[in-house]
């Protein structure tokens, strides 16, 4: 089994577009990657994730141009001084990766008396989102890399996919073996974003006070190493 | 600085409500587990996430009166079989943690053109939700539990904090040193919910349809050690 501390994970971890290899992954690896899924924090231990691994060329193909008429649309939308730069950007790695996962919701599971999704019902969906980033820094430790796509409509992409009108998809993924790894995000890499600093968003008590002196003075210079 | 496997860290995890100790969590300490969180993959690199640390002891009081009042009102809508039970479950540990920490999105930031939040907004929710998975696991490293408190309306909880109305809470959590490890979730020691395994949660290429023979045993054969 594969093992890497938690910090270097957390580090190296990248959202994986263009640095995919062939290699296949192994069936013992995908089922840690997804048994690390399985293992987040769920609200009222509910579970309500599913995983949908798609190996089909062509169910991939079909969400590929689907992805590709949101791509364009959101070019259209950009001001003329961003459209060259978004164009330098790859937003998914659906066919250059050896599989995607589309990992789902059902809100339903577990029955009507899920301890704390009476009061914030999103939280049965952002259990889903812990399960994700279980994922990805288990794949990481492997040496997999992952992309979340998010330029497509989820209507489109349920009827592919044979998934109920109750169900909801939480991220699609790519995911494969990495070719290269990358210290610096490919966004701030290619110019499209900067990085804020932690200590730019850390409050103490209420919102826009900063910390003591000595946790600002900490948050400045102890860093994952 | 505090050193686990990812895989031990994904493990050992717990959402902790009882098992908090007295012991300070150090700034250092404290500042790797944020920046943990601010490594999180986010939407075009949106990073639309705050963290409010709160020590403060009248604040957490008056949070924790609003999850009590929150925590009755789920008590009375429970079928009488359950209710025993739920009463025996702690659901908070606010004033017993060392600190609160309050997470918070801002889904304005870095502009109007994020890269995936025009095809799917709570992509800037989950961006945030990535980052609290970070900190569980970094904290878990550093032998520090972590709960996610949801038995709130966070309109109440917004003015306490001084949290302007455009931005959304995303989780409350309390934070401290362990007393003790637990390999298995409280809820489910309690008899509250049991898990399920694995291979009942993944599909292959279409919902409903199991992974071909060897992938399915490899789910039942291969988790995390």
């Amino acid at each position: 089994m594969a093992a890497m501390d938690v910090y270097e994970a957390i580090k190296k971890r990248r959202d994986v577009r263009s640095w995919f290899s062939s290699r296949q992954i192994e069936n013992n690896v995908l089922s840690r990657i997804l048994d690390a899924g399985n293992r987040a924090p769920s609200v009222g231990l509910s579970q309500p994730w599913n995983f949908i691994i798609i190996r089909n060329i062509e169910i991939r193909k079909k969400i590929k141009n689907i992805v590709e008429t949101k791509r364009v649309e959101f070019y259209e939308s950009l001001p003329e001084e961003r459209k060259d730069k978004f164009n330098g950007i790859k937003i998914e790695g659906i066919m250059e990766s050896d599989l995607n996962i589309c990992v789902t919701c059902d809100n339903t599971r577990k029955g009507p008396n899920i301890l704390g999704t009476a009061t914030i019902p999103e939280t049965s969906e952002y259990s889903v989102v812990l399960s994700i980033e279980n994922m990805w820094l288990a794949a990481r430790a492997e040496g997999i890399g992952m992309g979340w796509i998010s330029f497509f409509d989820p209507d489109n992409i349920k009827p592919l996919l044979g998934i109920p009108e109750n169900i909801k998809i939480i991220a699609y993924l790519a995911v494969g073996y990495l070719r290269e790894d990358h210290d610096i995000p490919e966004l701030e890499e290619k110019g499209w974003e900067s990085r804020i600093g932690l200590s730019n968003l850390v409050y103490e008590n209420t919102w826009g006070t900063p910390p003591e002196d000595d946790m600002e003075k900490a948050l400045q210079n102890y860093r994952i190493q």
